[in-house]
């Protein structure tokens, strides 16, 4: 057993780690951090772990967790994380960080992007970007982890095997993407309030979403140069589920057979992608609660274009799920430990 | 005051004509045309008008209800108007039909995209294609108009003054659509079951969608020539309210200026059209019981490419609105008479 | 036309009011007051109304607009009206009240429940309490009128024939109540974010709920006596309606004929209430958007009991809706100027 | 391992079933029965089971799948089980029935509220009402299983104390039910479809509901004698969750203490029941995916009476997991085998 510590565990997307970990076989959570509620019952802001979470929060220390964990995952604002760590913590605890602050190469573009000083950038070169079902061997040998956003893992696992080999023109990417609210986490806004949100979409961000660099940098690793792509967030009424819908010129010859070998050149043998048979679109409500990933893609020959849709869980494999994947690979565990949930529906 | 017959006057539409006439001055309605309930209370079947209609359902008979009303619209499946339609019909009534046997001026085109032949080709030519904020005077001296669909009347909305103007290449248009349940009509079908639609979003009708040869259609003829494009459908947990997004490459020198002029030059004197202010994306709910469409569009420099936003509710402007709007116009009164609705939030 | 003034403009309850005073023959708004968003267009925080209301927000100085407005509306917290209210203010506007300060006569039991000082107890024996139905003829007379909370409205107006006519044991009323969230304000608070009140459903304020005392008030009033009930608010993922399921035994000899008639001797002649069918059960959505009130009643034999329910819209009759049909008493208006909006379904 | 099969696997309930079987140790599905689905590919249907389940249905032969199973799981419209159930099959499968056929004892009692004949009297003897918490020790021994309804489990587990250890009044006992909408089923009817559902709350079968006799009998049981209670259910825009509220008079002298000790005395060995804190009531997202009910009460003192709350997941604790549960204990297997399952939220 493992000692595992979060920073944020009373956001969204901390509780849902939590949720996974006390049915993994390999963990003990030895510390709930929380800014807002040090020394709450942890199971009095989060009633469901009435009876099954008998501890109180702690606070955000990342050093004195260091020296009590073997694992800390940030579910924190962008810029904790940098500002935290140090050399210390990571020679003695693997860190798993939820926020922006290593997914991205260039120092300059996620300051440009995020709008703040990047506070440690010496550890940028060694973090890994947590995408497990395509750097699972850097995975393993990495003491830091930069765990992907909800949206960049649906829209590059989406997007990626037709990339790869060259089926599309990466220069004509448009991806519109749909979100839970969950996605936006427990801050007491008014545009996050049920009255909003609810019989009502809307598109936000638009032409700049902090997850377009993230999803260029890596389609662009995929097909061997820079790219520039447009992509374009809503918010959902509903809890949780992403949806991508991602749009794109396909390249001369290109057929229904050959997209489809290209999904499963790359993701037949993984376990938690799912790519669906012809004709099947994606539904955010199949993967609920679960590590999946829907995928599937349909020619418009029309137009010469490719519709390529995704869905996943924003707050399983979209964070939780798959920052609890990432440490599995880190320690040696079985991957898919902790993380077999069949998708409840409806 | 004039009469109005309404054929499948208990679907969401046919029921969304009567609110609107219920407020109307000019108009009473005479008959409640319904497949399923004749000889029913029709507010037994919508309790919302209890003590308000006191009618009971009549059948579909177009005939018989043409010499009664001088209105007739038809809230019907594909295909039942264009079986009912005659000479005779058309000498004595004006008829708005809500389906979309008349929209399509090629029959040829008509019949490949729904799948049925065409029983009244003979009408087609002299139909008027009912988007009154651009076939204004066409509409006014119309015995037959063919209402928009709801899809198609807030896709083109949006890009129209983009294509006339040139502002946009018509090749590269892309139109990703949300729309809320009630467009999928009250019929008992599994797959519109409250479990089926809560807590999930889907695309559907990829790159087959029957409304995409009508957009295409009217983008043509704004722009001088055929185009093809790529729109999708998606569903969406609420009851009202349709989103456009839609992406189009730029021409050379295109700014946020010359593209907000655009949009003032065909919709600063349309009341039913508002374009939002500077950076302000739309919202289905700040029109949600109204005529109203709110549109805006953003630049992304960075792909060159324009991301324009349309939100109306599908079953006013989208539907039994746009088909009074029509009437309005027809019958020479007022153009927003009965339509003055505040929309309502939240 | 006269000029009414809001303060407190931009809650949902005060927005509510203007959507109805847009539509209203006889009053224009002078005054949009909010403590929040002083000198901000007030469109710009309710798109709905863009190009509707060119206004920004003023602040919530009572006794600036007193000098402006035939008519102030409160649409405050608990405390603010009776702190602000002074003679010099009656003496030139009317005031309707939109909040609990004056609609308890019994200032101790105002002050035991709401747990604050009562500032201004010497203008509550004039306030007239604002159930149109029941009170009519004091509204017309009013220089200060309560305006009824959005439960009590609807557990008052279900219960009280059959209270009045002596059919029920009054020490046995117990009331289920059942709200949408847009009954619990635009404030920014966790526990009515979209998250947490989606797919959930909770019983608050058990034993505790500050309508309590004003619903006994009123039910005292009818039957002769004071009387206790027990009185519990639910919490309902929507936005709007209100639904009240009431229990009561029934006194000897009632029959499911003789509650017929007692609703229809108290109600019959009333535009907003309508008594279902027979068998009819209310439900929220018939009365969305609109001032109406669905009442009906079924007898349980077994257990000789009566079950009494009641629906409305809580921003309408709930709310907005009854302050401006108050207004309308108040100013010898049509009662119903500015409240026939059909009910919006779906 | 054993072999289940499950008649009514393509309902909300038999896939639920399905997915808590998935995760069970000791139990392989043998047969997916469904009416309406044979042959076709039960992830076809179900699509979060894709690539975790392979089979296709098959029909609902009773006595053929007996010959294959080692359990039967009747997910089953009323009538079905008890048509179909004979000494034989009962002699080599051991069935859980999860319709109303054998969980009410007095047979014209089941024929007068359930409108039909029942098929097999001759079993309603040996069947054991299937709440695990109450008759534990008769499943153990049981063949045959009458698994309790939705509302049934939640109020009776909710009320059970207090009425076995007499500190309520039995005779007060009102029942007021809201619950999700999969509890009314998979069938494509139009009062199901999501915008009659969505954005409404409303009563149904006031004062008739089926599942009224089956908690009067149960909480008869507790009390030692024939007792009539009101039941009132509503159908609440939600996919899953019931809450129920319950009412009755306190006998003299009880106390919040007496209350809360009664509920431990019953349950504080109990895995799946929590008895909250004080003053915390029961909501149904804290047990949304899980097998726990959450239940509280809180005293009125002002009318002396009680306010019992329960909720529960009714696809869950309200269906298959019960029946689960019930066949874990049927078998010698942990009881909470396969039904560990950590509450999802939001």
């Amino acid at each position: 057993m493992i000692k595992a510590g979060i920073i944020g565990a009373t956001g969204y997307a901390g509780n849902e780690i939590v949720r996974l970990l006390l049915g993994h076989k390999e963990v003990e959570i030895a510390w709930y951090g929380s800014r807002s509620y040090i020394d709450k019952k942890y199971a009095g802001i989060y009633q469901n772990f009435f009876r099954l979470v008998d501890a109180s929060c702690m606070d955000e220390n990342m050093h004195a967790l260091a020296r009590e964990a073997d694992v800390i995952f940030t579910a924190t604002p962008q810029g904790f994380c940098a500002s935290m760590l140090q050399e210390e913590i990571l020679s003695t605890t693997k860190v798993v960080d939820l926020s922006a602050d290593f997914r991205i190469k260039d120092v300059a573009r996620y300051e440009e992007w995020y709008g703040i000083r990047h506070a440690s950038p010496q550890f940028i070169p060694e973090a890994v970007y947590g995408l497990c079902e395509i750097n699972r061997e850097e995975i393993r040998k990495a003491r830091l982890v930069a765990n992907p956003g909800c949206y960049t893992t649906c829209s590059i696992l989406t997007i990626y095997p037709l990339v790869k080999e060259g089926l599309i023109d990466p220069d004509t990417i448009i991806i519109d993407a749909k979100s839970g609210t969950s996605g936006a986490g427990r801050g007491a806004k008014v545009d996050n309030l049920f009255c909003e949100v609810n019989e009502n979409i809307k598109a936000y961000g638009v032409a700049s979403h902090r997850h377009t660099p993230e999803i260029e940098d890596q389609l662009g690793y995929a097909c061997g140069r820079e790219l520039r792509l447009t992509f374009t967030p809503h918010l959902v009424p509903m809890n949780r589920g992403i949806l991508v819908t991602a749009y794109a010129s396909l390249k001369d010859g290109v057929t229904q057979e050959s997209i489809h070998e290209a999904y499963e050149k790359y993701y037949n043998k993984e376990r938690f992608i799912r790519v669906l048979d012809p004709s099947v679109c994606p539904q955010t409500k199949w993967v609920e609660g679960s590590n999946y990933v829907d995928i599937n893609a349909v020619i418009d020959r029309r137009t010469n274009r490719v519709i390529m849709m995704g869905a996943l869980d924003n707050l399983v494999k979209g964070a939780a799920g798959q920052a609890v994947q990432n440490m599995n690979l880190m320690f040696g565990f079985e991957e898919a430990e902790g993380l077999m949930q069949v998708p409840m529906c409806p």
